[in-house]
C-alpha cells in the first residue's frame, strides 16, 4: 500500500486542473468514460486484455497523503478549498471490464468507469498507462506463441523493456498468452511464473577455453544445462558440446540443450542437429534467439527449422514493430446525457454499453456487437463484467494461471485468417441498432447545439 | 532503500546460474565489462548519455534480502553454501562513466565496471535495462527540441510510456535534453521538472456548450488557460476562444493559449493565428499537439507554421521510429587478461578502455578515440570518469539541470550534418593504435586457442 498511495501523482496535470475546475462549477455529477482501441495498427487483427488487476488496485488504494498535498499546495496552482477536497477523496464508483486473458478488437470498450466525473477523470492516465502497455505485449506476444506453432517460447526481453515496471509487466503478459517461462527472476517470483535461462557469452570468455567453460558450467547444473555455443564458432562450439555431453553421459549425466543466439539461425539449426544427431545426440534440444519475433518465428516454422524452442527478448518486450496502441478513454455519458467528441478522425460511441460476443455451433467466434449497457442480445455472452462496485472489486483477481487457460482456450477457437501475422482478415463488429440511432441523434444534436 | 532492495531479483536467470558456476569453479578474479551501442537506428547519428544515477544508486543498494533467499532455495537450483554466499553479496567495484547529457556514439564504452567477476556479471540486467530506456528517450528528445528550433517542447507521453517507471524516467531524460516541462505530476515532484497541462476532451464534452467548458476553466485559471478548442469545429472553438477572451480582457485578465491535437496541425495553426490576429488576440499562443515526433516538428519548422509550442507525448515516449537500442554489456578484461566474443557481427573491443574527444579552436566537436584506460592523448578531454570506487559513489549526483544546461551547451558545438534529422552524416569515431593492435593479436590469440 505504502509505495501505491503516491501513485495518485502519476497523472497529467491537466486531470487536476480540470479537476479544480469541476470542483469550483460544482460538477459532482456521474459520468462514464470508456477505454478502446481506434485503430489496428500493422498486421494486427485482434487485442487481448491484460493490466485490469493493476487498474483495479490502484483504483482501491487511490488517495492523495499528506506529502502529495503540501507538493500541491507548493505549485500554487490549487485553492485551499480544492487541495482539502482532494485530501478526502477516494474512488467510489463502478467498473465494467472484459476480464484479462479475452479477445478484443477494434472500437470495443475495454472497460466502462462511471464515477463522480472528477473520480472517474482523475484516473485517466494511470488506467491508459497500465492497460495500454499490458494490452500491447499480451497482443504481440500472443502472435509469437501462436507463430512458433507449438514451440515453447520464452521470454527474454527484461534488459530491454522500457524501464522496471515493464519488465515485470511484459514477464506477466507474455506468460498470460502462452509463453512458457521468463528469465526475470522477479517476475517469477511475484507472479508465480516459472523462470528459465542458459548463460552469456561473457560466462564463455572469463575461460581461456570454451570448453572449460561448458565443463564448469554442467558440473554447477549437471540436471539442467544449455550451453551457448555461437561465443566463437557455432558448429565448433557443437563439437565441443558433444565432447562435453559425451562426459556428462559417462557420469550418468545428461545435457538438456544448446542456443545459438547469432548468424543465419535457420542454417545453423540444420547443421548444428545434423552434427549433434551424427553424435547421437538425438534428445538434446535447440533454443534459438537473438533479435526473434513472431515474423522470424512464422518464417522458421515454414520450413521446419529443427529450433525445440525459441528466447523472444527485445522485439516483443517493446512491441517493436508498433510500440503503442491508438487507445483512448472518453466520456460517453454525463449525468446521464450520453456525449461524444466529433474531432477528426477520433468520434467516439456516446452511452454505457455492453458488448456481445456470438459462436457458432463448434463455438467458434462468429462476430460481436457493442450495444448500449441495458440492452440484451439473445443468444450472445456479456463480454464487460462489472467488475468493481462502490470502489472495491466485486471479487479476489483471478489466478494468472486460469486467466492462460482461459486465453488459450479462446484463441483456438478464433479463425486463422484473423491471426494470421501478416495481413489478418478484419473480425466482423457490429454496433447495435439501438447504439447506431444513439449515436446518430447525439451527433446531430451536437451539430445543433455547438 | 526498502524497494530497491528486492531489485537483486529483477535480473535475468542465467546472471544467477552462471553466478553459482563462477562460484563452484572458484572464479572471484576481477573482470571489466563494458557498455556499449553496436549500432545506430535510422536516422541517428548521435547518442545522449542519461541513466547513470539510476545505476550507481543500484550499485550501491546492491544485496540480496532474506526473502530473496527464501525464494531462491525454493528453486532448487542453487547450493546452500551459495545461497550463503549470496547473502553477503555486496557490489564492491569500479566505476567508469561517461556523465549524463554528454553526447556519445557508436561503439564508444559508455560504461565499464570493474570487480569480482560475479559481481559484475550479476548487475548486467540492470544496468542495460535503465541505461538503455534511458539513453533512448533522452536521444530521441534531443532530436524533437532540436526540430523545434527555438520553440518550446513539453512532455506528454505519460499515459502511453511502456508503464510507470518508463513514465518517470521519460519525464526526466526529455527534460534533461531541453524539454520545457512534463504533464507528469509526479516527476515534477520527484525531479524537480516544471509541470504543465491544458484540459481534455472529456472537459469539454462535459458541458453541453463549448464556451461555458471554456469559461468554466477560466474562472478556475485566471493567470494561465490554454483552451483545447478542437473537441467538435476547430475554428468555431477558436471564435468561443475569443468571446470569452474578451470577457476575460473586460475583468483584466489574459488568456494564455489555444491548443490544436487533431486534423491537418499544419494548415489549421495558420487558420487560428490569422482568426486570433484578426481579433486583436496576437498574444495568444497556439500550442500543437497530437502524435508529433521529431519528423512533424521538422516539418512544421520548415514552413514556418505559426505554433509557439509544442505537446510531444507516445512517439517521443516510446521513441516510436526506433524502440530500443543494440545495446551490449560485455567482458573485455578477466584477471587482467584481455579478451573479446567474435559471433557473426557482434565483435567487441578488448581491455579496459578511456574515451578521448578532441574540439576545435572554436570548441566544436571533430573526432572521438577509444583507447586503452592507460593511453593518454595529448590536447583532448577524457570522457569516462572515475564515478564510484569499492561500490561507492564518488560525488553526489550532479543536478538534473545542470546535466541539462551541460548537454545544451555541447549539443550546440555539435556540427548540424550530425544532427539531422534524416540521414545524418557520421561522426568520426576512431580506435587508438595500441587498442587497434590489442585488437588484432587477441582475435588471432583466440583464433588459436579456440
Amino acid at each position: 500500500m505504502g509505495t501505491r498511495n503516491n501513485l495518485a501523482l502519476l497523472t497529467d496535470l491537466y486531470e487536476l486542473t480540470m479537476a479544480q475546475s469541476y470542483f469550483q462549477s460544482r460538477k459532482f455529477e456521474s459520468a462514464t468514460f470508456s477505454l478502446f482501441i481506434r485503430s489496428y495498427p500493422p498486421n494486427r487483427g485482434y487485442f487481448v486484455s491484460a493490466g485490469l488487476e493493476d487498474v483495479l488496485d490502484f483504483l482501491e488504494d487511490f488517495c492523495f497523503d499528506p506529502g502529495t498535498i503540501d507538493y500541491l499546495h507548493s505549485k500554487r496552482m490549487f485553492t485551499d478549498e480544492f487541495l482539502d477536497f482532494l485530501k478526502g477523496l477516494h474512488f467510489t464508483g463502478e467498473v465494467w471490464a472484459i476480464p484479462e486473458g479475452r479477445l478484443f478488437f477494434k472500437d470495443e470498450p475495454i472497460l466502462e468507469i462511471t464515477a463522480p466525473i472528477i473520480e472517474a477523470q482523475i484516473v485517466e492516465t494511470f488506467i491508459i498507462n497500465q492497460i495500454n502497455l499490458q494490452t500491447l505485449i499480451a497482443t504481440k506476444a500472443a502472435r509469437c506463441v501462436h507463430a512458433a506453432r507449438g514451440r515453447a517460447v520464452v521470454d527474454f526481453s527484461l534488459r530491454r523493456t522500457h524501464g522496471i515496471d515493464a519488465g515485470m509487466k511484459v514477464a506477466r503478459s507474455s506468460y498470460l498468452t502462452g509463453f512458457s517461462g521468463t528469465s526475470n527472476v522477479l517476475a517469477g517470483r511475484r507472479y508465480g511464473i516459472p523462470i528459465v535461462g542458459t548463460m552469456a557469452h561473457s560466462f564463455v570468455s572469463s575461460f581461456e577455453r570454451e570448453t572449460d567453460a561448458f565443463r564448469s558450467f554442467v558440473l554447477s547444473f549437471p540436471d539442467n544445462s544449455t550451453l551457448l555455443i555461437d561465443t566463437y564458432d557455432p558448429l565448433a562450439g557443437t563439437r565441443k558440446a558433444i565432447e562435453v555431453a559425451r562426459e556428462m553421459a559417462a557420469r550418468g549425466e545428461r545435457l538438456s540443450g544448446v542456443r545459438i543466439d547469432s548468424g543465419d539461425l535457420a542454417s545453423l539449426a540444420c547443421e548444428v542437429r545434423r552434427i549433434l544427431d551424427e553424435a547421437g545426440l538425438v534428445d538434446v534440444k535447440i533454443i534459438g534467439s537473438g533479435g526473434l519475433d513472431e515474423y522470424d518465428l512464422a518464417a522458421l516454422s515454414d520450413t521446419n527449422v529443427p529450433y525445440d524452442s525459441y528466447g523472444v527478448g527485445t522485439k516483443m518486450g517493446v512491441s517493436g514493430d508498433a510500440p503503442w496502441f491508438d487507445m483512448a478513454y472518453k466520456l460517453v455519458e454525463h449525468n446521464g446525457r450520453p456525449v461524444l467528441k466529433l474531432s477528426t478522425g477520433k468520434v467516439s460511441l456516446p452511452g454505457r454499453k455492453q458488448l456481445f460476443r456470438f459462436v457458432d455451433g463448434q463455438g467458434r467466434l462468429k462476430k460481436d456487437a457493442i450495444a448500449l449497457l441495458n440492452e440484451n442480445l439473445p443468444e450472445a455472452e456479456h463480454l464487460l463484467k462489472k467488475v468493481m462496485e462502490k470502489g472495491k472489486a466485486k471479487d479476489p483477481h483471478p489466478n494468472l494461471k486460469e486467466i492462460r487457460e482461459c486465453f488459450l482456450e479462446e484463441f483456438n477457437r478464433l479463425d486463422e485468417p484473423t491471426k494470421a501475422i501478416r495481413n489478418p482478415a478484419a473480425y466482423p463488429v457490429e454496433l447495435s441498432p439501438r447504439l447506431k440511432q444513439l449515436k446518430e441523434k447525439i451527433e446531430q444534436q451536437v451539430a445543433q447545439t455547438q
